[in-house]
């Protein structure tokens, strides 16, 4: 995490399902600009998979400690808007974020410490549930919660509105499985988390996790030790620049070289 | 429409079929940046299907209530460039407008009461051609009049310059004719206006038009009764966040599943 | 070149190829903001081919006569991150570039004069390499310089640090080999150097080296002279808003049409 000053000038990201081609985001956009004209907004993506909560969730646990500590992170991928899932707005230690109760938040507040491994409960976070009317649109709709509650709370709290304003505490917040290698016996079993834009494939094994000359079994490969960087080899192994071991062709495509996916597993075993 | 304040610090929404991939869209920044350096720059879509004049006027009908009155929507979606067509700037009771003078514009001001539906002449908002070069770059191309002359437009506007200052006012827009349903014998022959990202079918029928239990006829399926959300059941029919009736399908994508395209019919028939 | 004042206001363009769907981007933007909070952060394009070098040369080169003085152009399209290539910083005649030293900012350059023709020396620009760790973030990764050393650097340059101060002056940079047509018997033998979104096809031809009532050949077609817009004629040659010759087809794909692609030849000979 960078020291980054809290800066004054409030910075709003966007995260969302969305896509670029219709014109949801810049309705949140302008719903949010409305009420602090002077928020500076920074879209993470909007090109997250339909639905694609996990996707999300990496997305998010990449780019926090990239953003000053009062940063807002608006995150809208909600299958389940206009039933009964929870609308939150949660203050972490770096960051607060706001969004649809549906374990988005789970792998960055986890990775920030903010939710106790043994009780499951938030330690070092605040969340309250976004039921103020006050700070939603007029007679939200069923269908767009991104528009009608979440960039109005998102919004607020950028313009100095206390979290506690919002809507009542939670001490709960619904956290999906975490993604976490198994390891027995000296040999991690983990699984590719994301394919990025170059072909990468990002697992969820930390680069702290790896020691010596570890042997990689990925797809259809098998790779010797690890790489710096993506010239050194042909096929490379290597701890990315999210701190996550991720497989990689020089100047090509190593999802579809190696024949990996997201949720393929991905075995490392310690070389002597 | 909300109550937004009129804001001082001037928002400039862009729309245009100039895709992500060329820098068309950075050059008509660049533009605007060097005339008003403080302005506030949103993009609405430039995904928009080359020379989709009606995909680009239900995207501008989608997001004008949700900016401030004062906002500058500058839109180039622009097939007849260089020939004789005009160059516009009207101002609306809720936004101002700039761009080609193709029917873009015409869904938007309708739907804000700003053409006489009887004469199709303008009755609450005042137009001008874009004809004063010194609002214009220095030798406008033939065949990017985004940058040299609509975003030099839209720029000098939100830095204050009258309306009347552009060019000589119209009094007559081209019109393109409205999207608008068939009603008879109680009976509502709408069309499919728009498929978005999750590939809802948005039609033409107002929510307004809609009473009792519908039956809606629309693609392959005949669906009885309106849902209030996407989850409420398999395949939905619901008055989406725009207030227009859409189509959907539970994590899924109504217009694969039920057959449906921008322009095919769906028939509403109230059930007593 | 237009005017334009120095703004005080420091614009940051980015050019990349990390696509919109990973956080590549948004990582950079928070560590920007998190030096220089007031930056106004322009996109050009995020979509270039993956290590497509050309593509983001031809774009920053038809941006920049549009943007202030004192912007500051970041570009990322880096193969060879992590191993010996240089990062640099190059203040030139209009603008200011961030990058990897790759043959990226070559037409730029060149288009503004900064190289001498003859020795490819910079003649009126200065350039340094970003070798200073203070204006690096701490520990930086050898696979993301993006975000570790350029978009600080560029962050740190729109704060008012001066060039000198980012590491030691070079005299020579990798300057990729022009794309320039070859012209021998009054024949001018160019190249397609970008396919757009509309299709049209761009060439390497500038303007000024067509004279008369040119007969244009590209892929399968031959065009005898020039149109003014893509309106006139089915099958159109003109000067683009570049300033170079293009192929369009009327509200249609050129590049299709034609059979053309980045790299084909186009030969344009006078007739008298």
């Amino acid at each position: 995490v960078l020291a980054w000053p809290v800066t004054g000038k409030c910075i709003i990201t966007l995260t969302t399902d969305f896509g670029l081609r219709d014109a949801y985001v810049a309705c949140m956009k302008g719903v949010i600009l409305g009420i602090k004209p002077d928020a500076t907004l920074v879209d993470v993506s909007h090109q997250v998979a339909p639905q694609g909560i996990d996707e999300a969730s990496y997305l998010l646990e990449s780019i926090w400690p990239y953003f000053p500590s009062d940063t807002i992170h608006l995150a809208v991928v909600d299958p389940g808007v206009g039933t009964t899932r929870k609308a939150i707005a949660v203050t972490a230690p770096h960051g607060r974020f706001v969004g649809p109760d549906n374990g988005l938040f789970a792998a960055v507040l986890r990775r920030q410490g903010a939710i106790d491994p043994k009780s499951g409960r938030l330690v070092a976070a605040t969340a309250v549930e976004l039921a103020n009317p006050r700070y939603r649109l007029p007679n939200p709709s069923s269908t767009f919660h991104g528009r009608d509650i979440f960039a109005p709370a998102a919004a607020h709290l950028a313009a100095g509105v206390p979290l506690s304003e919002l809507g009542p505490s939670l001490s709960d917040l619904l956290l999906s499985p975490a993604s976490e290698p198994h390891i027995a016996d000296g040999v991690i079993h983990g699984r590719v988390r994301h394919i990025d834009r170059f072909g990468n494939a990002i697992t969820d094994i930390s680069g702290d996790a790896l020691s010596g000359a570890p042997r990689i079994q990925a797809g259809n490969a098998v790779i010797e030790g690890l790489s710096r960087d993506f010239q050194e080899r042909e096929i490379s192994a290597l701890v990315g620049s999210t701190g996550y071991l991720e497989l990689a062709v020089r100047n090509g495509n190593a999802a579809e070289t190696l024949h990996l996916g997201p949720g393929d597993e991905v075995i490392v075993r310690s070389v002597q």
